[in-house]
């Protein structure tokens, strides 16, 4: 049977911010580049495990955000991995079309500092 | 004349936690790995750009942590990028041995969820 929630060794090993939340590092699986950082609470992490979607929580609209569901702009989940302290994760994706809402490839393209 | 703190038009597009850091992704500048994820004030961002060694700020010890300089471990500075929403960066590193403190080469390596 499916789990309703996430797998409670997961749950107890993750580290989160007083918002609930870890951030997770959205990474294009065969290329390497780093397309977004976003940020899970325990749900968002179950659905990204057992969906193959990468969703996230959003903290500006407060609710579940499926990555692509508006865009088209879709995640597909290659993997994911807790770091050595249990609060960031890094997801492996395989991302349609652009990862930033402003058409670029990923988040990281238009402000190069130096 | 070198500035002394940092420059107030990358200051005021960063936008930081409420105890005044931004994440900062530490990316291996030619192989892609995802390294670590750590924390900068606005001190520390200001420190990486000058200095050309990653400089992070230590939310449990509260203290500046120039990479490497316990560990030998350092993050030479390729490039720096703010994402779109102000809130994360990217360091583009070269980085010498383990990024990691329990000696793997990345601190995502150890606990693979799915």
């Amino acid at each position: 049977m499916e789990r309703m929630s996430l797998d409670p060794e997961i749950a107890a090993r993750l580290k989160r911010n007083p918002e609930g939340l870890v951030p997770a590092i959205a990474q294009q699986y065969d290329t390497g580049e780093v397309l977004m950082l976003a940020w899970m609470n325990d749900e968002a992490l179950h659905r990204t495990l057992t969906t193959g979607r990468a969703t996230y929580w959003s903290r500006s609209r407060q609710e579940f955000w499926v990555k692509g569901d508006t865009s088209g702009h879709v995640q597909h989940v290659k993997s994911v991995a807790l770091d050595c302290d249990g609060d960031t994760l890094l997801v492996r994706v395989d991302q349609v079309g652009a990862a930033c809402h402003t058409g670029e490839r990923t988040c990281f393209d238009a402000d190069v500092l130096a």
